[in-house]
């Protein structure tokens, strides 16, 4: 039986263990870590062997199974992230807002870890390594529950950690993880509000939409994004399919990769049929609604044209589609507020005014002026790291980075002072 | 019948009405707020004066129909206020964090509005002013719901607000009140995350707790302080005298107000029966516990006294009692941890190390050395508003002023870029 609670409370007395170290001693472990993943490697490659062959007898596709694969080269990869994690700067104890109030009092901000971080995640059992260590970084404790897929490996890298922890002489429940597959304990996990202080989940729009719903934990949500590009009359066309082909297909899996393009009737006759020839080179099949699919299915380039479904610009494709619509600015700016995910959106153009009035009026995590929408990542922004993008209001929007896994306090210092 | 639906639609677009608006604009509207609330200030009075009379007829306290109660006086102050927020600097539009990166893109935080903003709250009907005025100054839309002891208060001040942004050309959506009495709605209201940025609770335990297990909106939660002073061995014992006196008796029933002092154990015998003195003199009641309740049964100085139960070091007294312990600094930074509701705690002492050690161990969202808990509060902190107290790990901790109000978006300034 799982006791979740003892778990808690384990995490909560690791949390206050790991709150005061210095980022010397949270590198240590790190770097304990790196050279424990390498040494216990083929223990890890042997579990994930037997999760991927489960995988394939479950059916799962080859290209599920290649996220959930480990191989020597991303377990080299592991280690060399954990060290680079090392590398960067602990924002914890680091102070700011910091000044003197009228009556002397001395009064800061200083960042601290939340306590205990949870996350939730699907898939890809890199994100084991990748979260704990960036807890770990900033001084919290986490409780990890991964999907069943890669329910071996995940326990062969939690225990690397524990291992690594327990060298350095930190507590092994710093990093815990729940190894009940049972679905029921997710449903108690999000209840867990007395001992967990945010929930991070990690995955699709149902996982999210689940914590969202069920959570009592404060929850960071994000990750989903419906992207779009406006290609403004006055954008420097040449440019704009360069930008276009970026988001689409650069990597079509992925949150930030773009999924609507709305275009200037202007510029509609001269630039669809261009972008239907780079689509059509990379194989992505485009959905154009009304104007844009008249042009579209005139002179398409050889692409493959569907008209736009009813809840097409409503879809993230993870995939070689695109939505294309053609509209002016104001349009433009209406239908991504009715329709984006608030994650990630683009204006093309060279008019100072509409991309002015673009960036104003457009609230989505991080917004672009002649850029692509897949640079709205951590590493991209620099970073140095990132635990998941978020698209909510409260605490972090966008990439979240070491700060963004810390709360703050503020201390007051004052000789003798009493409120009149 | 009260559709939420329509009034979350009527928010959204009433939020992005006022997401662009400078702050001439916005401070035009507040100071028509404060215009009429001086224009209508019978009108309120007089629908105040219905709330009291049939409050006292269910029955409430004197103390309770004081919260409750309008006068002219504090008509006036509502107006004074709204002219304060007024003269705030507006954090929204400014940037933070601007760099460029090695690959030329210019990159920015910039604050933006929520959106939406949901509050509910209990008794006083001035935070009506308070959180409508504050919401508007950050460009967010507010959907309120108050207290059933003051609904006609609440109405006749809504009004109030929604002529003034009649006579500004701004929507009298922006500020919306939710008038059904009816229990149901505060469930529905709490699922509205669909047009609801922000959620903030403004009130007891109870409400606090429905909010964060019920709602699917975020919520900050707070307001709920279980405070302590530790009395170290080197204090000054006069000012710590004072200072604990003044977090117990300046204002009792507040959530900054002290619970809980701990003492060491090498000056309990010369603090206790002075400070049993001054609480003597305030009527305050002592509850200590082990040798804190020996030396004051012995030398109480007229206080009266009584032992500790098993819930008091775990309870917010919200009046005139104060728990009471002997304890070394690793006990009450212990004692902290477990009891306390990480709102205020200090500590007063003149050891560098034990000041060091508190500040660095205890996570409260402020942490004194030798000054009152009482100072723990917007105004105090000179953030010239405040819209509530939070005590959670995400977004804002502490006082909560018009910048945690906001939230930010990264912008992001290319010339072509995509990403490798």
């Amino acid at each position: 039986m799982t006791d979740l609670v003892a778990i808690g409370k384990a995490a909560r007395t690791a949390g206050r263990q790991l709150s005061p170290l210095t980022a010397d001693a949270k590198n240590e472990a790190l770097l304990a870590i790196a050279a424990e993943l390498e040494a216990q490697a083929e223990l890890v490659l042997a579990q994930n062997g037997i999760d991927i062959e489960n995988g394939r007898a479950a059916g799962l596709s080859e290209a599920l199974l290649d996220r959930l694969l480990l191989t020597e080269k991303r377990m080299a990869a592991l280690a060399s992230d954990t060290r680079k994690v090392a590398a960067l700067t602990d924002p914890v104890g680091s102070e700011f807002d910091a000044r003197v109030l009228p009556n002397g009092l001395r009064l800061s901000r200083r960042r601290i870890p939340f306590g205990v971080v949870g996350v939730i995640y699907e898939a890809r059992p890199n994100v084991t390594i990748d979260v704990a260590t960036l807890c770990l970084k900033t001084g919290n404790a986490s409780i990890l529950r991964g999907g069943k897929e890669t329910l071996r490996s995940n326990l062969a890298l939690v225990n690397v950690i524990q291992a690594a922890l327990e060298k350095v002489g930190l507590p092994q429940s710093a990093v815990q993880y729940i190894d009940n597959p049972d679905r029921a304990l997710v449903a108690e996990f999000l209840r867990l509000d007395a001992y967990v202080d945010v929930l991070i989940p990690r995955g699709g729009h149902g996982l999210h939409k689940l914590c969202r719903t069920q959570s009592t934990i404060p929850v960071i949500t994000g990750g989903i994004g419906i992207c779009h590009a406006f290609v403004d009359e006055s954008a420097d066309l040449t440019a704009a399919l360069d930008i276009v082909e970026n988001g689409k297909v650069q990597r079509p899996s992925v949150c930030n990769a773009l999924d609507t393009v709305l275009v200037h009737p202007r510029v509609a006759e001269q630039f669809l049929p261009p972008m239907a020839q780079r689509m059509a080179q990379n194989n992505v099949e485009l959905r154009p609604a009304g104007r844009a699919l008249e042009i579209l299915s005139r002179n398409g380039q050889g692409a493959k044209v569907v008209p736009a479904g009813p809840d097409d610009f409503d879809t993230e494709w993870m995939g070689l589609i695109l939505g294309v619509k053609i509209c002016e600015l104001d349009e433009a700016i209406r239908h991504i507020q009715d329709h984006s995910m608030e994650h990630s959106d683009a204006i093309l153009t060279n008019n100072w005014h509409n991309a002015t009035r673009f960036v104003n009026e457009v609230h989505s995590s991080a917004v672009f002026v002649n850029a692509s929408t897949r640079f709205n990542d951590g590493a991209q922004f620099g970073l140095g790291a990132e635990v998941a993008i978020s698209t909510q209001k409260l605490h972090a929007r966008g990439p979240m980075g070491l700060a963004e896994l810390t709360t703050y306090k503020w201390v007051c210092i004052g000789d003798g002072h009493v409120r009149p």
